[in-house]
């Protein structure tokens, strides 16, 4: 038996030997150095999910004391960061448009592919016609790479049903996967695209969503997204929209910008989104309005790699004093990728950030992007324990060792989920 | 007791139900379909590490006779490959380079860093630093890696050693992983570099790779490489080592052409080297050269990645007639990836291959690259059984489902690796 002093705490979880434990913490101080504020030589622990200590390894023996069947994982001197928190993907979806993808490769436009049929439409009509057992069972494999490679929350939106029937069945899909890990937030994004039936009525599946769709779905879903851009919505359409759903009770956010100067990166400073993503023809004032509104801006780099438009410029927004959150915007048509380090790895060379920006802006910016950074996203205590072991010492072997997962173990709510 | 028929074949390893099985065969005729030359509703079967069968599922049963204990691995309907041969790696060294990588990012040059005595000179002063025993343990951690992403053969050159003592135990440790998986082919690079002692008198150097590293290298290496690029070797130096190379009957290879027009392609083809890698300068004429000579084009996407060139023109060379290789370039400092998807994945978008020709490239191009071709790189009666199963069905998934491993389970010498 070990001795137990009045002052120690009592963990169900312990790990032991973080060579460097990044916090993420907003304002680190000494002993956390650098600007992850990293803790040499730390351990960490939780209970009931919950960070309630961390220290040095050396005190670990005075603080902390474990409560029988406790969970201990030593981390052998690597680095451990704050799990990632993937705030934009598209996690349901039926099929895949790899043919698509090579025949643009060969030149074909995704106008044309479009006016095909095909496109976002592919996926549509896939969805729609799979079963909610099926999408299930794919989006559960997706959410498993995801966690291999360190994410430990993901967003997901619904947005290939575009019908309330379709819609809904992607929402409880989502809703049936939030016993994880990873953690889901629920985003209904009915206003993905107009549905071919639709096209020659725009305004009357503006009024679907509005008045069937996003009621209906409130229960479930945290956020309502709109896809405002030529094509898709316009802004009068995504204003139209984003009011009902704040009336409604949801949390804004809006794919803006992502083809061009679109008015919705303007919007999504009016209402006060909680995040703008794409962001990728924006100009000096747009990103005034976004900071002026607290708009937190996320950064999709592997849509840039997988369509092969210029990469968003993360230097800039991190110089017009923004939050900046990284996600993979994992989905079958502009990227697809479960893989948080691939966008990482991206974003240093192309996006201009450092290791550190990168790694800040892949935990507590998506965690920001979430409304959620007052629970996960950092190491602090009081928040979730939310983890990653690394196969390496060093987080800027980040980025520069590619192409391979250096995530080893991951733990999230304080029980190691691999 | 299954009835033996007198012409049924022994196998000690049977793969069923691949449902698209791609023999990637020189000239396939029906019933393989495509330029992979693809079976579907195939299977495999080997004895003693090489293929004695392939054929229809539904033929199976009557073709052939397990014996006792067999492997059986069922394919789910999944695709198949060859294993990738990943022809050009430095996979022995000691410690990273993470930090000149993020420094290169924010603006320093590699020849600035050079002239600090860092660059490959750090790798150098690492592993000479070494011990035998810490090279193999960590080439053996990438030799999983490489594994994992599903490549069955790698070349390893020697390298970083740049004298007798450091060389040979380079190419021993090479030699120590020999037993694989992956198997191993094994390259005498003393020529990588001229080592920081010979600065001032480069010709001893070249003199001591010909008159005491070669023939003392040659018992362990199959092939001599040189780097052939100004701040490396001039054509005149390269000649000289390489001829005395082929005088103690090393087959060539050359980096040739990576940052300039060194000469290298040109010398490759009158040289008549097995390869010439790199060769992102180059003329038609050089084209026409190599081509005569029969020298396999080795691209090395991966660099291009890392050092954020341009990437080499894969379409061109194919267009000129070449066998092209693609290699993954494994080192600390240009390439540091162990992932031959993931060099794939780049060679498709921008390199301007097809899936088809950039997975012939990664496996039957690095066979050829080897001089194996008639060992290994294609799935034919009588070669290795070196193959690759995947978490997918059809191989236009490659290069557009990004940043994961695809690679479900690998097979080389007819033995279940992974």
């Amino acid at each position: 038996m070990k001795p137990t002093h009045k002052t120690m705490l009592e963990a169900d979880f312990l790990l032991t030997n973080a060579g460097r434990l990044a916090t993420v913490a907003e304002h680190p101080a000494p002993p956390l150095e650098g600007p992850l504020g990293v803790l040499r030589n730390g351990a960490l622990a939780a209970r009931n999910g919950r960070i309630v200590w961390i220290g040095a390894q050396d005190e670990v023996a005075q603080a902390v004391n474990l409560v029988a069947d406790a969970q201990r994982l030593d981390a052998a001197n690597a680095l451990v960061l704050p799990g990632f928190v993937d705030s934009h993907t598209h996690l349901v979806f039926a099929g895949h448009r790899a043919g698509e993808f090579h025949e643009r490769l060969r030149g074909a436009t995704y106008a044309e592919l479009l006016a095909q049929g095909r496109g976002i439409l592919t996926t549509v009509g896939a969805t729609r016609a799979a079963s909610a057992a099926d999408l299930e069972t794919s989006a559960r494999q997706r959410m498993a790479r995801c966690l291999a490679h360190g994410a430990t929350t993901l967003e997901a939106k619904s947005g290939y049903g575009l019908n309330l029937a379709d819609e809904l069945k992607c929402l409880q899909v989502i809703a049936a996967l939030r016993d994880g890990p990873p953690r889901l937030a629920s985003t209904c994004m009915a206003a993905h695209a107009i549905p071919p039936e639709y096209r020659a009525d725009r305004a009357a599946y503006v009024r679907l969503v509005c008045d069937e769709i996003l009621p209906a779905a409130r229960p479930l879903a945290d956020f309502c997204d709109v896809f405002c851009e030529s094509g898709a919505f316009d802004a009068a359409e995504s204003r139209t929209i984003l009011e009902r759903a704040r009336d409604l009770g949801y949390k804004l956010k809006l794919h803006a910008n992502q083809l061009g100067h679109s008015g919705g990166a303007t919007l999504a400073a009016e209402l006060n989104a909680v995040s703008a993503d794409h962001l990728d023809f924006i100009t000096d004032a747009d990103r005034a309005a976004l900071r002026s509104a607290g708009v937190v801006a996320t950064l999709l780099p592997g849509c840039a790699y997988t369509l092969r438009h210029a990469y968003p410029d993360g230097r800039r927004w991190l110089d017009a004093g923004l939050n900046i959150a990284l996600a993979t915007d994992l989905n079958p048509g502009s990227s697809y990728t479960e893989n948080m380090q691939f966008v990482i790895g991206l974003a240093i060379p192309f996006c201009g950030l450092t290791v550190a920006e990168a790694l800040r802006a892949a935990t507590r910016g998506g965690a920001q992007a979430l409304q959620l950074d007052t629970e996960i996203g950092s190491l602090e205590v009081g928040k979730r324990c939310d983890l990653t072991i690394w196969d390496t010492t060093d987080e800027h072997e980040i980025g520069y060792h590619v192409g391979v997962n250096l995530v080893k173990r991951v733990v999230v709510d304080g029980a190691v989920a691999l």
